[in-house]
């Protein structure tokens, strides 16, 4: 005797749930299971937001970010500064950057940074387009503002070589103690870093 | 000057995302990322399995597990036994169950437990569905297998309250050490349950 299984549609949808980051063999059958069978679980509203993100989103051509026409809201808006790009490894770091509500300038989106090991190349990574945008735009800084691990300190690093003799004024964002961290929690390059970033205290009197 | 946000595909796409068991907020965001723009996403293949589910997929008429017919592949197999009937909450339970390769019976699917907090009550299971299987099809024993836990042991003897009056024999799946546990490990409940449920030791000399 074959022990049985689950028929082909509901298999095939594991399958493609199982594709998904973040998502293993178990919680692809839950969420299939959920699927199938819950009386709210519409799978027809998610088939359609996967068909409409298909057809209507692309990246936007000058910064790289999620639109729906050439240039996305952020490029479009003329209300925003020119005089900086900050350069982001993934669109999905735009939003948090938003949401500070400090920074009125433009972005570039890398889309990842440079990793040998996953076969990852300057290549593969929206640099070209960087390059293009500092000669065209001439901003008046470039805001490095990538991840504060090995990888992310590399792509600074090689950006920081290719973008150096365009002679634009070059930041990267400050690594240090997070906001209600103590210094018994940080880890030892995390406080070697806020001690050498360190900022001369203005005292008025 | 408003913060920008994604396009309305994405965040539909990341609303429905968030909608399924277990994806959270930051992962519904991370899985349309991925979904929108890693170049082996193929969201449409991902759509398309939603459709064939929702458009194929059924409950089995008799057990309660998943089919593409009336009957389910279990249910139309000639080569098992009627004389048995195994109790199970979630049409997921069925398949570790046939992974033993042990039980050549069938199922029956109760889509649940009773769980009072929640809203579950008898009506909301498929209770009245098993007495009526077990009136017609006349099973040699029906076994009980339902989760060890608090809502699964209260379902089963409710289960077992309703069937007795029909005579047919009733049996539940063993609770004890888990295969590979030590006693160290094992918690107080269920190391109650392995000392009552204990079994006589045959010794052939």
């Amino acid at each position: 005797m074959k022990p049985a299984d689950y028929p082909e549609p509901f298999r095939e949808l594991a399958r493609e749930l199982r594709r998904l980051p973040g998502v293993g063999p178990r919680s692809a059958e839950r969420i299939a299971l959920w699927l199938a069978s819950a009386k709210d679980a519409r799978p027809l509203d998610l088939a359609k937001s996967l068909e409409g993100a298909a057809e209507h989103l692309r990246s936007c051509k000058a910064c790289g970010f999620f639109s729906v026409n050439d240039l996305c809201e952020i490029c479009q808006d003329t209300s925003r500064s020119g005089e900086e790009i900050c350069v982001v490894e993934e669109a999905t770091d735009i939003l948090p950057i938003e949401r500070t509500g400090t920074y009125r300038g433009r972005y570039h989106v890398l889309g990842g940074r440079l990793a040998p090991l996953d076969h990852v190349g300057p290549d593969e990574l929206r640099i070209d387009e960087l390059i293009r945008r500092v000669k065209n735009e001439s901003p008046k800084e470039v805001i490095l503002a990538l991840s504060a691990d090995v990888e992310g300190e590399a792509t600074t690093n090689y950006l920081a070589e290719m973008l150096a003799p365009l002679g634009v004024p070059l930041t990267r964002i400050a690594h240090g103690l997070p906001a209600g961290g103590g210094l018994e929690h940080a880890d030892a390059l995390t406080l070697q870093r806020a001690l050498s970033g360190r900022n001369p205290l203005r005292v008025d009197r």
